[in-house]
């Protein structure tokens, strides 16, 4: 991809990020081309319908968390490693919940991004966990997908408060520690 | 209501509440009447659809939550009276998983349930939770809304595990202890 290209596309991801997150249903694909300065040509050339964008940044996102895990890893203790990916993980998923019917209609069309997405989550979050478990850092009986459920839950709740996340997170932690 | 209709409206809300539970789509009206041993024309006198059925347990499982908590101050120290009401509103949110659909299409029909399930919930959870605040035996910083959105968040989530139930309310009982 080219330079100019790739700056193109890391705007419209960052401006439909935004506007996915406080108000999709003003995120029409005019209005993300025109705040992100990209001509609407360019945009529907790259991403033919606002599915297909929400399901390239969604990958994207995907990709992002399991990073996260693999520095946390190198950089970080064993439970903080824990503690930072799922406010990663919480954050990742808050950005999901206002599009999260469309998300569906991406993974009716595409079967396999559901799969693919789960497991990447479960990887990402059984590698922090497992660190964890080696230095007793975790409960023991507490699995990956007990992880997903706990904070993926409370983040998707309809009658969620996201003001409450970082505190909702710290109950759950203080649960997890042994 | 004389005594052998309060017994087969019983008898019809064990029923429903099983096949709603197991197999929701199998739950017909028919069904229902006939494992209830109750006559069709009875039932469809008592509740017209299906959705009059399901908002009549509704209402009583509601109350029947409210009913524990004064129950479970009575007869519980502090604490176990907000961990035995909050698996009981486990149990009750997890009766409702499988027909989530048709609740909201109760709201939607009656405004005014949603609003007052909100209210029947909250106020029986800010009980216990209040009695336990003041012996000093759950988290200070822990809110009514907190503890519906915590345990509510992960037995809705999407790829909730049943069987994980009492392990996972173990978690969040363990964060919220002081």
């Amino acid at each position: 991809m080219r330079a100019d290209a790739r700056r193109n596309r890391e705007r419209v991801f960052q401006v439909a990020r935004e506007m996915f997150s406080e108000d999709p249903h003003s995120a029409g694909m005019d209005e993300i081309a025109r705040r992100a300065g990209v001509g609407i040509g360019t945009l529907y050339r790259n991403f033919p319908s606002r599915i297909d964008l929400i399901e390239a940044i969604y990958r994207e996102d995907l990709a992002a968390l399991a990073t996260l895990a693999d520095r946390l890893i190198e950089t970080r203790n064993p439970w903080d490693a824990l503690a930072e990916w799922l406010l990663g993980f919480a954050r990742f998923t808050e950005s999901k919940r206002a599009i999260l019917g469309e998300l569906g209609q991406a993974f009716e069309a595409n079967p396999d991004l559901a799969a693919q997405a789960r497991h990447q989550i479960d990887s990402a979050a059984l590698k922090v966990l497992t660190r964890a478990h080696a230095a007793g850092a975790v409960r023991p009986d507490v699995t990956a997908p007990d992880l997903i459920q706990l904070v993926g839950g409370f983040v998707l709740f309809i009658a969620a408060d996201p003001e409450r996340t970082d505190h909702l997170l710290g109950v759950v932690l203080d649960g997890l520690r042994t």
